[in-house]
């Protein structure tokens, strides 16, 4: 598929227009960044890592009902996803207390949460992709109340088809953020990526990070960390 | 009624044990703090005004079918109160775009929302006031989902008189805040007050600012504008 212009660049991938109406390409970058881009690095062979590792959870979750963006993986760094327009929230699905929640909740990293939580961030840079709640979003006109329903609904599933693959594979899924599309028809798509820059990766023994605190928190051996989770992934039961 | 000790000393009121189990009594002072307590002043007035207004608006409130903790005004500065536990979440109902929503969400302040907002912040002077949404309450153990539907729903009820009542006195009933207790056998009762502190009052045709946003913000005659607030409150319709 010939690609024919950069649509957009973000901090880890650019989109790219295709000369099929309804795909766009996708390659991930190596660029790290943290803080709201305050933080800025290189991951070598990161975008290798979230493209494919990101490819086999698409097709996890296809197989179990879930419908993505995703179309193929064309090569480490790149796929052909369909073309969705965004909905500009970020979901958040926490099964453990850590990062931001720990810090604005006072709730000690590690705490298990007695029910998965659900949360929305207003996608801005420019606001730093504040909380939001159901309120805020309909008031702003980002999605309608059935569109949250379905998003709500959608993140929940997905967390119990992850958390119960990577347990398996000794890694606890202590929370992920993701992004969903509209299609034309209105259909909403699980879309973006899922990856070590998008989940918090827990060692089930050991609480090893590996995903993107070992960045965030200067905690070393970043590369290492990331390939140590696509293998575990691609591994599947130990 | 006898007072018997100090139960708790808050930034704006004193609450005292009384000699009558099932009541309290509450003192309204002048200080007044912003931001969290980093800006600390004295209104000259401020107690008795927000005293007497919360006592008018508690009985208004009552006579519409929504329970309060108010038993009774016994001076300028004092109210007998019900006991009750308070539920340690401020319940902020915006109708306008203003203060940490604008800030936070980037909107315009005055920009009218398309549908009234309800905002849960979880009370910890410690965190800040964060913003929490219903998930973060069901993990923490804050209140139940039933208590939720319930604190909403009284909240936009209170709303909806408030802002009619205030609107015949030529005050916009932009945004407010509002607490909750729990009696003993479970009942939720609206507590804390309604006053220039916790609401803002605009005038509604001049935008005229006549609550706290006048000392925050330093615009000037602020014992004017709490003064301005209370006598279109008791006045009534215009």
């Amino acid at each position: 598929m010939n690609v024919k212009e950069l649509l957009y660049e973000g901090k880890a991938k650019k989109v790219f227009i295709t000369e099929q109406k309804d795909r766009y390409l996708i390659r991930y970058k190596d660029d790290a960044t943290a803080f709201n881009g305050e933080k800025k690095g290189t991951i070598d062979g990161k975008g290798a890592i979230n493209n494919t590792m990101s490819a086999y959870f698409f097709q996890l979750l296809e197989s179990r009902g879930i419908e993505s963006h995703f179309v193929e993986q064309v090569s480490p760094t790149e796929m052909i996803v369909k073309r969705v327009e965004i909905i500009p929230l970020e979901v958040i699905v926490r099964n453990i207390a850590a990062g931001s929640l720990s810090k604005r909740l006072g709730v000690a990293e590690g705490t298990s949460l007695k029910l998965p939580v659900v949360e929305f961030s207003y996608k801005s840079d420019e606001l730093g992709d504040p909380l939001i709640n159901d309120d805020h979003i309909l008031a702003l006109g980002l999605a309608s109340e059935e569109e949250i329903t379905i998003l709500k609904k959608k993140a929940l599933q997905i967390n119990e088809i992850l958390s119960e693959y990577l347990e398996q594979s000794g890694i606890t899924l202590v929370d992920f953020k993701l992004e969903f599309g509209k299609l034309d028809n209105g259909d909403i798509l699980l879309s973006d990526e899922i990856s070590p820059d998008t989940c918090r990766f827990w060692d089930s023994t050991t609480k090893e990070r590996m995903d993107k605190d070992r960045f965030r928190r200067d905690l070393g051996n970043i590369e290492e960390g990331y390939k140590k989770a696509l293998e575990r992934v691609l591994g599947g039961e130990r």
